[in-house]
């Protein structure tokens, strides 16, 4: 009896999990964790975060090796194998299906989507290929799965972004589901819903667009998904990644690529002056990395039951204006504060009051800025200051075509613009 | 100054439309239609619907012309020119943006997009297809509007199943925005939202999506953007297909694109009984072609404000169960009814109020079911019945694994299905 026990423990341990864009900033730190945390771990990624580097002429200011020295390196390290696949999900669809049916996974992790606004604000082509390769994607995905007939957790990384930034009420937003009151023959009724999208770039409306597709693929074939809404990513290191230099993971810096905080921690280090877009009274939501690889496992550990609707969790841990931001740096650093025109359409300042109970009810401890900002200016902007070109850190995009970009990144406006006169700065 | 004047009705006549899909059901009669009343009018077509003919070897019941030959035709009695491209705006997007700088039209109506749900839910390479065909022709689309700089009013076929059958508190379905009470700092406050989606197929899945793609390219760039949600059309002729063989529209009895009267009718026609899915309760709304056609050019004729939001009609004149269907068709036509167990999932009976004052506030008089029935049995289904494949009148998707179909057509239980519990018949 005893053996028979010791053996069903092993198999619930080895739970595989496949993940989906697993070469990524979010996704190759949480392959670490979790194969450090016991799962067998498999990575599908089409390397097209790489290919975009060339694109962009500028790279992770942190060095990243090849995706075949990662795994090495870490199978050294930790004695467990990450089998890849080099694999377009938007593109192979048939394989990704095949891949699925072969590791049978009990939870696959989904990161595989362009995943900055800017870069899908670009131009037109860029507009394209940013729902192409997000929609097609995760319908591919959720129709293999059905194809596949096995029950697979779906986790998906969505962003806070899909409730946009518009309410002024003061009200905190919900995980996921909305309250409201609905008339009826019987008067006022009360329901919930899917909270409504407000998104704000292309990027923002595929994770939009991802919600439907849950929503229909949930009720039609009773897939288990759970989706989360993550806010602004900071950091660079986690546990696992830091155990070698060639394990590091990425710090994207640049107008496009590069969160707010990261952006400003390598503006910081290298004495250019902070560039906070509009007034800096936008409030947004921010998580480190370390917190989302440990929200993931949370996730992927609490799947919800085969006939729930899609679980929804808000993946944040504090909210900060972008000048409280800029001034925690320039605190830390002495760098100069430069206020920008805003080249994103956007609110010029809201509140922002997320609910975040779910995680914190299951455990998670976070990592604040005041406990970490200090620690990312050395270890990874001084460290690394030599690799930035700086000409890549002014915001390149631009949301409309009422607006143009000067030789200096600030937006201006397009005096050659039709519908200019329509288009709020 | 008289001269001058009519000069100017000229020029204000003459207004330039694009037709995206301009050879299928809704978009011919729509081509034809507007070319009749004065407007220049282009089509844009890939002919997929002929090609889906082929794959599912069956043909509208009505001899259908080559497109060359209806223009031809259309020339020859009107005296007016459409000019053809053969064009597919999911995989061409750069020579859609062509056509649109050339063409430089003042609106476009948008029904390029795969239209039948039982066909979307056929395999995985059929989801994915609706999916890739829909979603990235809309936003190919949107982006090239933006990119052109023109100042275009889109016009979008929707479909009254964005809005879901599941209602049963009675309460009528607004035009697009639903008037709710959210609670806030202040207590709960009024305001109005896009109607929460509900689709039940991965086609009324992508047209759920088309919406918030028109929501954030409206809110970004000002498109001014229609969206018609339409209910179940029937009929086949209008007064311009009406004028010559070869200008007949489609008549689809099949399985997968015959909506529900149509294959009632054809059923009729070559005495097999009538197949109600299910109990016959579900309520469905419904149009004529005819009014189709008016609708879509009272829309064009009405373009919403340069800083509106999207404008969003219910393109319907009337609800009727299945049943009540079923019943008008057999007291005409002394056919037999059988029901057969549901391939689709969805609720076995609603209620279905709509809200329909958009379209008659404009002058829309609409053609009844009990008025037009009979003429379609004569005219279209008794006369062509020979031409009748009886073999595709039966369903041949499912919507779930857990079904599948036996020999005669009828959905049963897949003991092979791991999920069959979970999922409702």
């Amino acid at each position: 009896m005893q053996q028979i026990k010791i053996l069903m423990v092993e198999v619930e341990m080895a739970k595989r999990i496949l993940i989906l864009g697993g070469d990524g900033f979010c996704g190759w730190p949480t392959a670490l964790r979790l194969s450090g945390q016991g799962f067998e771990v498999a990575i599908i990624d089409n390397l097209s975060r790489r290919n975009i580097d060339n694109e962009l002429c500028c790279e992770s200011l942190t060095p990243i090796q090849s995706i075949r020295t990662r795994l090495q390196t870490w199978a050294e390290i930790s004695g467990k194998e990450i089998p890849f696949s080099h694999l377009d999900i938007a593109r192979q669809p048939e394989q990704l299906l095949a891949s699925i049916k072969t590791w049978q996974p009990e939870a696959i992790v989904h990161f595989a989507e362009q995943r900055a606004a800017p870069y899908s604000m670009k131009s037109a082509w860029h507009k394209r290929y940013t729902v192409d390769n997000n929609v097609s994607g995760t319908n591919n995905l959720l129709a293999a799965i059905v194809e596949s007939g096995l029950d697979i957790h779906l986790v998906h990384l969505g962003t806070m972004g899909v409730y946009g930034y518009g309410r002024v009420d003061g009200a905190s937003i919900p995980e996921g589901y909305l309250p409201v009151k609905i008339e009826t023959e019987m008067g006022w009724q009360e329901t919930d819903i899917l909270h409504p999208a407000d998104p704000g770039s292309v990027y923002h409306t595929t994770k939009t667009i991802d919600q439907l597709l849950f929503y229909f693929y949930n009720k039609n074939d009773n897939l288990r998904i759970t989706d989360l809404h993550q806010g602004v990513v900071w950091g660079t290191q986690t546990p696992e990644t830091a155990q070698h230099p060639a394990l590091i993971n990425r710090f994207d810096y640049d107008g496009d690529y590069g969160t707010v905080l990261n952006r400003f921690l390598m503006q910081a280090a290298i004495g250019h002056p902070l560039t906070v877009y509009g007034s800096g009274g936008q409030t947004r939501a921010f998580i480190h990395i370390r917190d989302t690889v440990r929200c993931i496992q949370l996730a992927v550990e609490h799947p919800p039951a085969a006939d729930a609707r899609v679980e929804i969790f808000n993946q944040v841990t504090e909210t900060w204006t972008i000048a409280e931001l800029a001034e925690k740096v320039a605190r830390i650093s002495g760098a100069e504060i430069r206020r920008y025109q805003n080249p994103r359409k956007e609110a010029a300042q809201n509140k922002l009051v997320v609910d975040r109970d779910k995680f914190m009810s299951l455990g998670l401890n976070p990592t604040t800025l005041d406990q970490g900002l200090l620690g990312e200016v050395v270890e990874i902007a001084q460290r690394y200051k030599e690799r930035c070109v700086i000409e890549r850190i002014l915001p390149s995009s631009r949301w409309t075509k009422a607006q143009q970009l000067d030789s200096d990144g600030q937006a201006v406006e397009n005096p050659n613009h039709s519908r200019s006169k329509n288009v709020a700065g």
